[in-house]
């Protein structure tokens, strides 16, 4: 994991290094904390750092015999990092194995490969850097050169920290992302009649109909808007996009807000009006819209009892999205509503499909308007982005890919835009050494390589 | 792009030089039109030739972000041209790149890289050479060494162009294919009672019941039979194999004809009666059947309206045939009337079912009865290409594979064989210089590319 | 296919050859007859070992034309032999062809490739060996250094030759597995009927109530645990997780002995509840459970009729299990009841979903308790098992992985273990040569590769 990692050719290295590794980050997707950058958290150690909240540690360590005492439970921090630095070695062939190493590297400085015989003295030196004030929430930031961050938030958020953030004279910018995935979560009433509460309050107004939903719902997208806010996203398992009638939609509304629970049709019915509903919004507001679809969540009911949601027990899902995936971006599309879109699957048997569904809705004047977004959570990995990126190019333009976000709750996390811009770089020196692409059109492929890192983003979303 | 473009190894080299580069091409597939050739077509201009009707490029100046005014409305030639230019050098990496300079190379002798700097240079060379009687449709023809090609039919067809081409003594051989998709086409009652008008005039014959239809499309068959036909082709969305009598078959089609919309399940009982028919008809005929499934087909409403079908809206499906394929194909298998069969898949997540599916029903004596078929239409381009032959070659015999079809609508598209056979010595190729294949049987392998690229299909189809 | 064969890289051949080749082997699935291992089968020709059973073989000499007479017709061994030495040459790309050769140079020492020209003296020169007492079944696996096979048992099987087998000291552990599998077809009254008569004399009881059934299933279950038997296997299109209850499934088993057909729900109900029994069961004696879903079998229905099921007749399918396999596995982890578990998918569409899905339910202490089985069937060749590694390596713990199996009914399929260890040595080679895998961590790298050929499975299986 030297400066030629993952950069097989001689032109690979000539691009990487020369076009591709002083590029500023764009993150327009991650789950940061606003909290942690508007305070500049400070972190008491490498175990909060890493073994807090990765999800991926924690399936990794599990996978590894490891009890859950020492995962997510009362054991120390060091005796968590010892069990992780004991499950690192049988991590190799893994991405884990190469963040956890690319991120010593760059954050830390340290190149030693983490096993147990070093693992106090690397805990350690971590420990001892993360107290310096260089190592804050902001200035792992700095260090890796972030322009823009856009985290993933509720509607009823108030933005506090965007703002107190922006105030703050921050240079990087962190912008909001409309995250509604709670308006669409009507087959709890219970929990969905707390959820329009918050969103009353938030939007300062009563909501006793679907159309006062509505309104209140573009209240807080024209507040997120005001905020700097370009961009939605939208946690779906399926693509929504059945019939229904507005009468259907305001009365499964009115059930659900007196505490019943609506039948599966009536849930596909609400969901299908309101993702059109959104897609209007962005297309108005001129944002662009992502979505996450296909995971399986929360497989395991007793672990799930036991720590919640997002806690290492989701899957790659199976659903077939295509028809009605077709249908949704159709009737946006009719309207003359469609917006920049982003599209991600969860399950690399998609990406065909992906790829060649967004060329059906590509149109004047945004190059590249429709996306298939880069390799998505288990995909983000050296074999899922190059899967990704050679179905994009064999069946879109790659040269208008908007390229790499790091979709992440970690502050270290900024070593995957490295790892891919790594591995565009490698992707297009072996095309260019084996002659599937023209030596002589070098400035070509270097201006691509700074387009898709940098600059595609850039201009795409207009932050 | 030179001589050893996608020839990666010194055996690859030897097997395309030494055996496959000059054996004459069989399309055994395609979608000339048999009038141009039939007059001997010249073109007006390259913007004629390559952008008049070719939806791949369409799609790539989309997603480049050009005006559909410059795609298929009202700019000029010379107007469109430059846009496409200006898209070729966004399109690295996908096929559309490689395909757009071997045409130029092997039909114009440019070897340059088009680009918007060049643009009207390569715009004036080419139609200048256009302007040459060498040129013409048949000129092409003869350039590329096409030994035989088949078009694609409509069984109300008169076949004129095909009687007529046979007639002047071209040295190619046209002969049509069976394309009966109309003639399943009952969703749409009205077009539908149209086509059968159509038929009724070809087969002069009253058609007013389905046992009428089938005497009719029989007519037709033996008709196609007697112009040379051996082949049937098939575009469908799933495999047709419900459960069905003749009499329920029988009161659909009645119903049609009286102008009533079918149901769903009418439609499927009807399809699935008729594609046993048409089965049968070919098996008594000794006629290759072929399927092409799985597409979605014009996703973006508003384009269709616009510009109709075929018009680059289509995408990549997800139907799940793997049952009804074994239904269909056991159905006639059961009866003796499996005849030889391609299969075609747009998915290639179903290369491996479709690779292990064909072995169901092989046969002596016909080596490589059931065929699967070349890497299709968004597939047909290195990495579909490699995926479709690695999957046919560790799950079926790649010996026995018939190989190459353009599937095109254009007179320059033969380069595609070119790109195959490149393609396949260089698979070839990699595994005898890694030992995956053993030096010593070169002479046999030499073998394997010759039948892949030529012999195979000469005594498959038996032209 | 020489002592380097698919070893490409230095460390690669480093891997195999000190730490791969040399290990026993633990063939913890097969399908061996325990009969010919009790007996010490001698075979009385090449064609009885190759040709007798293999239904890879009898599908490839299909697709190659070759008459059934020649296959599993009335033909004499040396035109059967003649026959498939005629399709060899052919099945080049088709792991058939190196799992021929492979057998011929470690079997017989044969280092010939195996054509028409020297059928005869091969076929010779085989069965004057085969003649000798070293060939024989016992031979055989000695030969191959077989440490423990693990063969596939019926519930009601008296375990006889098993008993024999090791009660006449013989070195090789030969171990039962219990696949229950005819105790869940009830979709045939008839057939299920007698099948409940045959567990009945096995288990010594009266079975008349669903009660009876587990009852008896139990008896039988212990009586394969004192027999040394540690693993389940089921053979299932499907995962069968629907809601049922104990009374439903009672009436469900009445009506079929009843000789009534079920209905398909009541099917899927009887399975789903049997299911959770046998995992039960699984779980409280130590057990591993093993999952082979997603063939569609006797596709052929002409065939099936004249030579039966496990012919050749089968393909790939296209379930779409992820949410019920899901669900079956958290009803068992729920209740603390979900043993060690294998599965495999026939489908490599399903691969990443599958490498997800164990994720879900690792726990302490067993490391890896969850796998993610070798590449299964169709899948049981260098792509596919690259493809199940891959897979497991990016979304899971390669280092946990308990490794190959043959799967196999033939007494000479052991060198696909080592096909196995050459290509996981390749694959990690490879790593270690471009720098994925760091060149330091080569002990550990080592230490990866024999718990993955040998170690792991015999930590995990604790035969």
């Amino acid at each position: 994991m030297d400066k030629d990692f993952l950069l097989q050719t001689e032109t690979a290295r000539k691009l990487y290094h020369e076009e591709a590794a002083d590029l500023p980050i764009i993150d327009y997707h991650c789950h940061l904390d606003p909290k942690m950058v508007a305070e500049d958290h400070r972190f008491s150690s490498i175990t909060e750092l890493w073994l807090g909240g990765d999800h991926y540690k924690w399936r990794a360590m599990r996978t590894n015999g490891v009890d859950e005492h020492y995962i997510t439970g009362e054991a120390s921090d060091w005796e968590k990092f010892q069990k992780w630095a004991d499950t690192v070695p049988y991590c190799m062939r893994n991405p884990i194995y190469h963040w956890t190493h690319l991120e010593l590297r760059t954050a830390f400085g340290i190149q030693k490969l983490l096993n147990p015989a070093n693992a106090r003295e690397i805990y350690d030196e971590c420990n001892e850097k993360l107290a310096r004030p260089e190592f804050s929430a902001r200035g792992l930031m700095k260090r890796y050169r972030v322009e823009t961050v856009c985290t993933t938030d509720d509607p009823a958020d108030s933005l506090e920290y965007h703002r107190q953030t922006a105030e703050s004279g921050f240079e990087v910018k962190m912008l909001p992302t409309w995250r509604p995935d709670k308006a669409m979560a009507i087959e709890d009433p219970q929990a969905y009649r707390q959820y329009i509460q918050k969103l009353e309050a938030a939007a300062d107004c009563t909501i006793s109909s679907y159309v006062d939903l509505l309104n209140a719902l573009q209240k807080r997208h024209d507040f997120f808007d005001e905020m700097g806010c370009h961009l939605s996203d939208h946690g779906i398992n399926e693509f929504y996009a059945e019939p229904f009638t507005e009468a259907e939609v305001s009365a499964i509304f009115r059930k659900v807000l007196d505490g019943k629970a609506p039948t599966r049709d009536e849930v596909w019915k609400f969901r299908s009006a309101l993702m059109l509903e959104f897609g209007r919004q962005d297309a108005r507001s001129g944002w662009t819209q992502q979505f996450h679809y296909g995971p399986i969540r929360n497989n395991n009911t007793r672990m799930m009892r036991q720590l919640g949601p997002d806690t290492g027990f989701d899957s790659i899902g199976t659903p077939d999205v295509a028809a009605s995936l077709a249908r949704f971006l159709d009737r946006l599309c009719v309207e003359g509503n469609l917006a920049k879109t982003i599209l991600y699957c969860i399950n690399p048997s998609d990406n065909e499909m992906l790829a060649t569904m967004i060329g059906n809705f590509q149109e004047a004047p945004v190059p590249g308007k429709l996306q298939f977004g880069s390799g998505w959570w288990f995909n983000d990995q050296k074999d899922g982005m190059e899967r990704q990126m050679n179905a994009l190019s064999v069946l879109g333009l790659l040269s208008r890919f908007v390229g790499m976000l790091t979709d992440s709750r970690s502050f270290l996390s900024y070593p995957r835009h490295e790892y891919f811009r790594r591995t565009l770089c490698n992707l297009l020196g072996n095309d260019v050494e084996n002659g599937e692409l023209p030596q002589e059109e070098m400035p070509r492929i270097r201006e691509m390589v700074r387009d898709i890192c940098y600059w595609n983003a850039k201009r795409y979303f207009q932050f």
